[in-house]
């Protein structure tokens, strides 16, 4: 069950009503990631209080701990982490890049040489072929098999509203070759997945194709011409944020208008608002959380800048003896009741209550902004947000 | 300022209000400890929700970070902290034993041969002389001295409703001879603060002697001939649970009925019952915050049991599909919302999370334990509430 309903519109922009089994959520919206059945140090009344619409778990993850057969006993993944709102898994996909060719090539989705924040080189513990995707265990090193049948199958049983096909995310240093050859396995899989799929979850097909144009517009012509209820883009997104302005470009043209569009493991605040702009409904992204436990905290304009990624890293000596909260400008509730000065204290003495504290006002500042976003797009103001936000 | 008024009798148990400069607190009472500034894993508004009275900070920790003075720029430690209720310190002298004596001895304040719960032996960082302690900060090793004069300054800058005096707690593999030095010394600091205290603070003096009754007894007898608000029984408190009480009828029978009474750094259900029976007002404890990061969940009776020590190992496999809350009996948010099954599998993901979840439960337990004695005792009814617990 997935009903999208385009509310307003701002030149490409657009807001929405999404109705999932859960409820109906307002979009544009970022899901915070609840990669193992929690927001990592956020209680499910915390996302509560921040007024989070929709959460997004990790099939990958929740199959191996505590394993799909665990939750569907325990009355399905919503039961089970306490939280009555709509839910996405993804579908351990992902994985096949993040335990694989992420690892080999050293690189996120998008290849930035010298990106300090990516996974070190390592040995890969995922291996796909046309079957499907063999992994080991991060947990205890067994061998794991998951294709689309045990995808799906697994989705099923964690029961989220929202449910994503597998695919393979290749990587921004993988071949054209390469690339194409995946292509067409992530199409086969695409269509098995629906053929599989007998709920009333939505399933969400996804476009692959790397930053080649041909690629691209295969894939999009090919995942709109299926009866998915919604359509995500996939990485891997090239090599600058050209080439991701280039990709949502070739592929938004060709998608149909009135399905939502998810832009996959995207959510910063930059990205956010070239993708909105473009079209894009549905975004989720571990980094608010990941930052905030190495001390980063957003803040918004005009202290927070592009070119700063909207970030301070409160764990510097400048902020010892701050009395200000994280964000002068922030009404969340860490930032009504603690300093920065304590924030930092709570970091230099490493208590685990700090994670949650950033965590917790990180999540606020973009969800703030996804609410400021579509107030925006409503009043035809979307442009005059973005250019005070990124000038 | 400090006004202790007993309120009702059961036997020598007794209730009381103690007022604080943040606000009147019911006795008896327990203290969650918040070493350095926080409840390890939980927020303020956490603790608020919890209805948790007052808490206790930790001196040597906050002097060395950030700084007393720091705290007192920004407005002290309750501000600091986002906490508006009362506060205590201690005076850093329970460090000259946790990071001295306790490690060359490898024992707590009560020495269990072959307590696994207990540090492993290790290098002292504490010397003390009768001019005060010498320690090595844990943060950057520097060589810091700690005399009654720093104590009662830094006590004075972090602000708390309550400070205790600069005393040495023995170990209990301390010699006689050793402990009668030591407690010549105790007694020197505790008259020297008194003498150099000048805030409205309350001052407690602090009762030490080991396991020895003459000892005890003399100290007891000198704490009560001083002009403090209220007094407190240091350890070490012997090698069985028989010392400990024997210690607390020695001490207590010499000591004034009308001031209030702290048992330090003891709250484990069956001490805080026969120390309540005893006559003691104040506890505290890192026990609720400690196992519930160890994976120790506390359960009421007739789950919970003496033998057990009122706990469930909530790692287990045994709770692995266990929808039930950690303690069915329990009212808190934690257990309204959560499962034993989704707590293991946090568990076993690593999630920080749970820390927060065991140890709000976990605090939640003996604050309710501790509001149960005390309607109890106002009932008469402390010997059936004690009894329905210890068998």
């Amino acid at each position: 069950m997935l009903k999208f309903k385009i509310t307003s519109k701002d030149g490409k922009a657009r807001t929405g009503t999404l109705k999932l089994k859960h409820g109906t959520i307002k979009t544009p919206e970022l899901m915070p990631v609840a990669t193992k059945a929690t927001v990592r140090a956020m209680t499910s009344e915390d996302l509560k209080e921040l007024d989070s619409q929709i959460l997004i778990c990790n099939t990958y993850h929740l199959m191996l701990k505590p394993g799909a057969d665990t939750v569907k006993k325990l009355g399905g993944l919503n039961k089970f982490m306490n939280w009555d709102r709509p839910l996405a898994t993804d579908s351990g996909g992902f994985q096949a890049f993040s335990l694989g060719l992420a690892k080999e090539h050293s690189t996120g989705k998008i290849y930035f040489p010298g990106n300090k924040e990516i996974l070190k080189k390592g040995k890969s513990i995922a291996k796909i072929s046309d079957k499907g995707i063999k992994f080991r265990s991060v947990y205890d090193n067994s061998e794991q098999f998951l294709d689309p049948k045990r995808s799906i199958r697994v989705q099923k049983k964690l029961g989220a509203d929202m449910i994503l096909v597998l695919d393979e995310c290749t990587s921004p240093l993988s071949s054209k070759e390469y690339t194409k050859k995946s292509l067409k396995r992530t199409h086969r899989w695409a269509e098995e997945c629906l053929k599989l799929h007998k709920t009333n979850q939505a399933l969400i097909g996804i476009v692959q194709g790397g930053h080649w144009r041909d690629l691209r517009e295969e894939s999009a012509r090919f995942i709109s011409s299926l009866p998915f209820d919604g359509i995500a883009i996939g990485g891997s997104l090239g090599k600058s944020k050209k080439d991701m302005h280039n990709i949502l470009d070739w592929t938004i043209a060709l998608l149909p208008d009135k399905k939502p569009r998810h832009l996959l493991g995207i959510g910063v605040v930059e990205d956010i608002f070239e993708a909105v702009k473009r079209g894009i409904d549905l975004f989720d992204c571990v980094t608010p959380t990941r930052i905030a436990r190495k001390g980063y905290a957003y803040v918004t304009p005009p202290l927070g800048t592009k070119k700063r990624k909207y970030r301070i890293k409160i764990t510097s000596t400048k902020y010892k003896e701050d009395k200000k909260p994280l964000d002068p400008n922030c009404r969340c509730r860490v930032c009504k009741n603690y300093t920065r000065v304590y924030i930092n204290h709570l970091f230099k003495t490493s208590e685990y209550t700090v994670y949650n504290l950033v965590s917790y006002h990180n999540i606020h500042f973009l969800l703030q902004l996804m609410r400021d976003i579509r107030k925006s797009i409503r009043k035809k103001e979307f442009n005059k947000l973005k250019k005070k936000w990124m000038g």
